[in-house]
């Protein structure tokens, strides 16, 4: 197994009663989270800095609590009808987890062969989500890294004609904010078609003209997308995702959350993330506003000597201008009480990744930069 | 790895997309659940017949729905709080997941060696919670079952003297209804200090004068204790589950937790489950309720020839008198509209579980019995 090098700290915590995968796996690392009552600018998780639909607010008031006394509908099936009708696909083509980490998760477990030995890796870019390395190590499943290219982009051909057992791409990736064409998704499904795609689409609310690779599912057996209200619909505490591909890939899903948790999401978390998606009113205003921002902040950064490619996402992927690195820049806006995402790591320890917040949470961002370069 | 027999209709299904795990794993059966609006008694999941505490109400009607845009807590730190005041153990001590179902998959994932070809197998009861062996397919553990006694209950000595890579046994266990107490408990610790013991205490609450395995994670640094809102306060559909234990065996989990999901319980569903665990005066109430019912339909159901151990839990284990198999008197109770749990596997298929509803539902269920046999 590839396995990566760990960090001094990592190896020397063990365990003789944590079993050798737990010993030797180097977990997930999410960005910080402020002290309750810690004010703050929060710029590093990528949350929506607008609050979910009103129609949420109204389906907690009218929920029936006494309905939390039985178990939740496995399939979460309201949710699926929901998702349905947003991406014009059929309830049976859409699987309901605890957030698309979970979601990710099984895809991995279900789709991607568990041999280590074997020539056949699961292809991810060099750059990409950093749970999918740890979804290799946690499932014993062989992953391979496919460098970006120097702007940072994805080269569809890189992921063509090279033997594997699973393809897994963030699109929009992230942290680069990239967006890869519909075409280069079609380009690399068509010289795959014995493998499993996963498109982990995360992101994709926030591209601007951006068609969704589950309209693509009718065509391609092999494609499973992977979404969140996390962010698009400003339900990070909820904990909902869901994937959208052929039945048949769900029916693979399902197998595996009945061999793990078969009633990943709560009756309230169901019951809220339908009147959310059902709310596309609310969903597109939150979204064009945040776009607009990001726009803005996008412009004024390049004004100021940063460089950062045109995003795709709720957040930008900038380099300081010469005189100041990303992480004395990092350092001393959390001194300044506002925090952004630095990834001490090969080829983007140059970038501060920075989550959009409100049009006044970026001002005061921009006004603290500006002090500082 | 001792994998089970497969029937048919599990094995006919398969896909190229699913990788050989998928395709060879049988998933867990959960009870069926009726369709909206069906006029049913349900007593075939276990679930408790009275509504979660007013405190969760009212938690819900203060719940402010903008936090909802941020990611949770990861460690759901409330709710490990106030486990530890109700256990008596310190926050450290406390592990929380969406659902003990996801709790103890992350125990069997944590504790116990992936190896299918060491001697050393995950030593379970032949007859106990049927979650067990899909995790030990699901993660690649060899489990062993070891028999229980004629009588049903499991004789600690069995545990005792054989090389295993863990032990993982339900107390009271399901669906023989009976408790182990904690001197035979103690007995298993003693017997394994190098291997983690596993005690699912799902139904726990329902044992008349039953002192927990939690009491004893300072003396034992090996043993885990794995608990559930979902029977004992009503909260099955809020999905949260909890694992006591020596701070190492948590910190495990943690990592696991990272390696899959950072955020397994939600916002409200960490604010609900905090209101319930704080209500005693409910908890205690509604648990006393339980009992007194449980035990008069013992009797009732002894008097009318039934066979049934003494039960520990929110269910009845019984043998019906001869004249009726247990299959029969299930498919006629349901087609009256009562639905009770009835395993077609060796050994119990002589016994049905039977849930334990309010005094009117168990009224109606042992008016309708007696109409059968």
């Amino acid at each position: 197994m590839s396995r990566r090098i760990y960090p001094r700290e990592v190896i020397r915590k063990m365990s003789k009663y944590w079993n050798k995968l737990i010993n030797s796996i180097e977990p997930y690392t999410a960005g910080e989270q402020p002290k309750p009552g810690q004010r703050i600018i929060k710029l590093n998780t990528n949350e929506n800095p607008y609050s979910p639909s009103p129609m949420c607010k109204k389906a907690l008031e009218e929920f029936d609590i006494s309905l939390l006394r039985l178990y939740p509908n496995t399939d979460s099936r309201m949710v699926c009808e929901a998702v349905a009708e947003v991406d014009n696909v059929s309830p049976e083509n859409v699987f309901v987890g605890n957030g698309s980490d979970e979601v990710l998760a099984l895809c991995w477990q279900t789709f991607f062969e568990k041999d280590i030995n074997t020539d056949k890796a699961v292809l991810i870019p060099s750059i990409s989500y950093s749970f999918y390395p740890v979804y290799a190590d946690f499932y014993s499943v062989r992953a391979q890294k496919v460098p970006l290219k120097d702007d940072f982009t994805i080269d569809p051909s890189d992921y063509c004609g090279k033997d594997n057992c699973g393809i897994s791409i963030a699109n929009p990736n992230a942290p680069t904010s990239i967006a890869m064409s519909l075409d280069d998704i079609r380009k690399i499904l068509n010289a795959n078609k014995d493998s499993v795609v996963l498109i982990d689409e995360a992101y994709a609310a926030f591209a601007e003209g951006y068609t969704s690779a589950a309209t693509l599912i009718n065509e391609y057996k092999n494609l499973i997308v992977v979404r969140t209200l996390s962010k698009s619909y400003g339900l990070a505490g909820l904990r909902l995702g869901y994937a959208i591909g052929d039945k048949e890939l769900i029916e693979g899903l399902k197998r595996a959350r009945d061999s793990f948790n078969s009633y990943p999401a709560d009756a309230l978390a169901q019951t809220l993330a339908t009147a959310a998606l059902k709310d596309r009113e609310n969903f597109e205003r939150n979204r064009q506003k945040l776009i607009s921002t990001r726009n803005r902040v996008t412009k004024e950064l390049r004004a100021m000597g940063f460089t950062l490619p045109d995003s795709s996402t709720n957040f930008v992927f900038a380099k300081p201008p010469s005189g100041i690195t990303a992480e004395s820049l990092y350092k001393n806006l959390k001194a300044k009480g506002i925090l952004v995402r630095y990834f001490n790591k090969p080829l983007i320890n140059e970038y501060l990744r920075i989550s959009i917040g409100t049009d006044e949470e970026m001002d005061e961002f921009l006004k603290a930069v500006r002090e500082e370069i």
